[in-house]
């Protein structure tokens, strides 16, 4: 699918924000962030960034695409690991810069640590944190990991930075 | 509260990943995506961005604080618009470069157009947009406004940019 067709000009805010026409907004890096929820429970499973190119595979296929900023390629989620993400729908936000999906995850996880949600920490807040004397402590949410990322991706380094 | 106190430093992978020690990771810019879903129905509000500072101040307060990028400022968000967002949960993501609010809106609208949520229009893929010869057409998921941007924030310029 071709992105110069199916991606209009942004010409005005009028336009972007309460038209009717696909305009999206891609930062200095060419890359527009992308959030991904369950389309069941409402879990936020990732955040991602999408390329003009991803984000055009991810229309045409209606499997998510992202663009790995570590691996500087188009990523089709999934394709190692086989837990790709089906679109059930996809959004835009007000000014085009930012998509959301509401996905199926074919095998119930889409974190490369192995959680179902890569948010499977929570940072505590308000009266929780008032007594912090270090770095605050997160909790987990999930206790079992749904699948061994040392199985599903030999060989792969890890694409986390420090 | 003291940023330098209550984040810690980013030393393996592991140690950020499966640990439990809150260590963000802030870009180039010094800036963490964040993310705001509704804490009952789940709906995806807003995509923002939080320097340290902002970060800080969400933990401390309980209420959503982002840093705009437009005004290059903390943005105690609702302080214009009454419009605030009290956080219900707050998780951090596997490499801890993205923060989830699950949040109450008071007045329950997200966004500065007038929608409950920015994500207000879907974009058509698959099947639906394998014959478009321009750009997509978007649908509106909201078909009305929970208020006029002209009353609630009079004066003020549109952060939309193009």
């Amino acid at each position: 699918m071709d992105s110069s067709k199916i991606f209009g000009e942004r010409r005005t805010v009028e336009q972007v924000e309460e038209g009717h026409e696909l305009a999206p907004k891609f930062d200095s890096n060419g890359l527009i962030p992308a959030v991904a929820t369950d389309y069941a429970s409402g879990e936020l499973l990732m955040h991602g960034y999408m390329n003009a190119e991803a984000l055009a595979k991810t229309i045409e296929t209606g499997e998510a695409h992202y663009f790995s900023r570590s691996r500087q390629a188009i990523w089709h989620k999934g394709a190692t690991s086989g837990l790709k993400q089906r679109v059930v729908e996809l959004r835009i936000d007000d000014d085009q810069d930012c998509v959301w999906l509401r996905v199926d995850v074919t095998g119930g996880a889409s974190c490369h640590v192995g959680y179902r949600s890569c948010f499977y920490r929570t940072v505590p807040f308000g009266e929780q944190a008032a007594d912090a004397s270090g770095p605050l402590r997160l909790e987990y949410t999930e206790t079992e990991k749904v699948f061994d990322p040392d199985e599903v991706y030999p060989g792969v380094p890890n694409p986390t930075k420090l």
